[in-house]
């Protein structure tokens, strides 16, 4: 299977989608984005997993994420069954676009295809993938996830909270962090270094190598 | 960038390990295994990582979850950095092999390259790749975060624990799902059979559409 990964820049495709055609460069813009895939409409996982980023999208707003949904439904499928997902997910719209994918050239160019997973005609569908886009169009994150098992939105909001952190403070963070917890200092950076970049100052950990890598600040 | 993914089965390389050569496919053997790439040794973020693997040893060994950690070090470095990394995650061992590519041939089929990071003589780094492979040696799951995004170990087991069950009883689970949480029936699962294989019962959700494919079920 051929297929894009993390680094490589999104192709600029034009796709049909709930609130029109758009390409993806322009869709993207200056903005950090998350293009997602689901198997297909009116089916269960993908009605809570649509119905969880319509949950959130406060908080993708705050962080100034778009979001773009994709699969292989076509336009008219994924506007009947938004009523679905908005009436299960009480409270919530589905303000963001999902696009459509008949011909299955879209989850091919970025590496949404699962294998194990046939429409009735013996067609493709697409895997539960999630790739988090930075401003310069290059994917940052991905998750590839099969039809049976749901995403977790809250460690996609945990990525893209470091994500956004590490870009904007040049820091790291640590295994199972989540945001208010102390963070890591990169290795490209020296002590003096740090001392300038982090006058809150850092914590050095002990180890037994001696080697002063571990240096925890707050940001 | 070439990419091993979702569905593909992984390559029976042999590798160098901190527990001798082994061949992927007997090592995996009948088990569930979890590959996962860390970018270097004596690195801040990877050794809160492969801390945190060692600190859940319990949780893997319950699931019969074998582990494998992979960088572009070799033994001797992997072996000397163990001795921080179990200084750090105090009362932890690290029992799982540490395979060594320095070659960098290894990450380039197991699709773990970061484009983005390089060692001092430009060489590749591995990213924070981590693939679930089933016992049929396939890729189930994959997480690729880049250097700078620590992973929760944490969404690492609820994605254990939601294939294991989906494999063992047929049902897949929603996003943002936890083990005791309802699941959901596949739509490949007619109402009639669902009666038989769900003895226990299980809720249709009423949608606007009048489709039943938002079943629930405990098991």
């Amino acid at each position: 299977m051929p297929g894009l990964t993390l680094g490589d820049t999104i192709p600029n495709l034009e796709v049909e989608t709930t609130h029109g055609r758009i390409k993806l460069h322009d869709y993207i813009g200056d903005s950090w984005t998350i293009i997602f895939s689901h198997p297909g409409d009116f089916t269960p996982v993908c009605t809570t997993e649509l119905g969880k980023m319509a949950a959130y999208t406060e908080e993708f707003a705050r962080r100034g994420v778009k979001l773009l949904g994709l699969s292989c439904d076509d336009v008219q499928s994924h506007k009947e069954w938004i009523k679905d997902i908005e009436a299960y997910t009480s409270g919530s719209k589905v303000t963001y676009p999902i696009a459509a994918d008949p011909n299955r050239e879209i989850i091919k160019q970025l590496n949404m295809v699962d294998p194990d997973e046939k429409d009735s005609s013996g067609n493709n569908l697409p895997s539960r993938a999630l790739h988090i886009v930075g401003p310069d169009k290059k994917i940052k994150l991905s998750f590839l996830y099969p039809a049976s098992t749901g995403r977790n939105m809250d460690e996609v909001l945990r990525a893209l909270d470091s994500l956004q952190k590490a870009a904007k403070h040049k820091i790291a963070t640590p295994a199972n962090w989540k945001p208010g917890e102390p963070v890591l200092i990169p290795p490209s950076v020296s002590n003096e270094q740090a001392k300038q970049m982090f006058p809150q100052g850092f914590q050095t950990c002990g180890l037994p190598s001696k080697k002063e890598y571990l240096r925890f600040t707050q940001v």
